[in-house]
């Protein structure tokens, strides 16, 4: 049985078992994320992407100290789709991890795939409603890559960050046109560097490019991050165009209708993963897929037929 | 009612008004696929892929009249996923249409998607079924563009053939290292051109690097080809390769292997697509997933419980 008086407490040794609980599928973490549900919905949630070599874990590892300096409680969540380890074990997770070690009020999780297709941004969406339950009302979603799995990932976030740095490229694609999509701040990062006036000309006329009518409200911010300071220039500029966009967004008249899609995304990918899973469960009743093609290509039933049949097996 | 016997004799207007019904998810289509599901199987299935502006819709037109010279039926699947209209109306279509429009012997086809997610793999699984069952022994099913839609798609295929092209960039890397991976045959076409050395050594290279263990055979053909000739340099020996392919692994001792890991691709296709129809409906008898979304939001039932409920509701 999950400690569920203890997550709300905030203990992090209950918190980090349920989380492993969500990450090996147990049916005993759906019964709790249930239970912690109405004690949800407090944190505000910022997510982090963009280019490899950006400087995305400084900037994370910035805004940690930025927003505990502020007294905040922070939660983060780094989601790598390419490491078969969740748990804590990648990236610059373990020097952050030392850092905030003796801080309580910092929690680090990592997340990646296992194995299974699509699951990510719903063990992205669970575990940030355990961060959020445990009380940590800030909660930053930073991801590794640049693929669609990140771009899902970010649905989770009230707030989406793109970072990039200026050189990534002569080429102005160099920062992918479907997170300029899904970028609510644009961060030039390492703006200390040659060409970042040209980088910040070149996003603003993207933006402008990609607007089909009314252009999204996109602030532009050059930060130049230090690891494990607020200090570095522009993250408290980064800091408040977040604010900025939750005030504009989250506190205005679309309000509603974003959080109704925000939990759309979520249900979605639920459906698609406890789907996925019970076909899964029906296909072992027939011993697997590759029995169930052999069946087929010995003509026993036709392929329609068969998948049929799979679909009335379905556990409810 | 599908006239199964009319597609059975050939018959171009059946066999495009079943892929209309396909194409629109008719429940019509499923029961015809059944029936005809006896009459198919005697296909080669050859899929073809690769860098756009590497001259692949060039290479599918000499090869439809070197399998015509030959004697044999062809049908042609061209799959973009990038285009929302199916039937013809892409690319280079009309323009053979036109050239093999006296050819009842020729049969060509496009799709395209429909808005449906993963849906196009399982549509070219069916489509090929009915050019199947319609008597085209020599199927030909041709991508637009190299994205992950494509290669999946190509898992209908008995064999792949991966066309790139002399100077796409001096970076190994222009064909992607996940088209290298599904590729039973290289092209290079346009091999007249400068580079063309290079690139083949190129290809070489990165296929001994891409062996783990024991290198697949794969056969690299340099082609010149020229539309609707197949007297274009190359495609006599690229038929040669694709012929010493299958022979090579569907009539070799890993045929049956092999035909069941292609029966539960299809298979994997049909359930997913299948599977996320009822989803659909399921949430239609809710008013739609923005309706449980805004549940949700009000607080009168949790995520997970609203995902759970939606399941045991999955119509059969």
């Amino acid at each position: 049985m999950t400690d569920i008086s203890a997550i709300l407490r905030g203990e992090i040794r209950a918190g980090a078992r349920l989380m492993r609980d969500i990450d090996d599928r147990r049916p005993a973490a759906m019964d709790a994320l249930k239970a912690l549900f109405p004690h949800t919905g407090r944190a505000y949630i910022t997510g982090i992407t963009g280019n490899p070599g950006a400087g995305k874990s400084t900037v994370v590892d910035a805004m940690i100290a930025y927003y505990r300096a502020a007294g905040e409680r922070v939660g983060v969540v780094c989601v790598d789709p390419t490491s078969p380890f969740s748990g804590g074990a990648i990236l610059g997770d373990r020097i952050r991890m030392q850092r905030h070690a003796l801080d309580n009020d910092v929690f680090i999780r990592s997340l990646a795939t296992r194995g299974y297709l699509g699951g990510l941004s719903r063990s992205t969406f669970d575990v940030v409603a355990v961060l959020d339950a445990m009380g940590y009302t800030r909660i930053l979603v930073e991801t590794v890559g640049v693929g669609q799995d990140e771009v899902d990932v970010m649905k989770a976030a009230h707030t989406t960050v793109v970072v990039t740095v200026p050189g990534l490229g002569d080429d102005i694609q160099a920062i992918k046109a479907g997170l300029l999509e899904i970028a609510d701040v644009l961060v030039v990062n390492k703006s200390d560097r040659e060409g970042a006036d040209r980088t910040e000309r070149d996003l603003l006329h993207m933006l402008d490019l990609r607007a089909h009518g009314e252009r999204k409200e996109v602030e532009i911010v050059r930060t130049v991050a230090t690891r494990g300071t607020a200090e570095g220039s522009g993250i408290a500029q980064l800091g408040a165009a977040i604010e900025a966009h939750r005030q504009r967004v989250w506190q205005g008249p679309a309000a509603e209708s974003r959080a109704i899609n925000r939990r759309s995304a979520h249900l979605a990918e639920l459906l698609r993963a406890l789907v996925s899973d019970r076909v899964e469960q029906a296909l072992a009743r027939r011993g697997g897929l590759a029995d169930v093609a052999a069946a087929v290509e010995a003509r026993k039933e036709d392929p329609w037929s068969a998948a049929e049949e799979i679909l009335r097996q379905l556990p409810t």
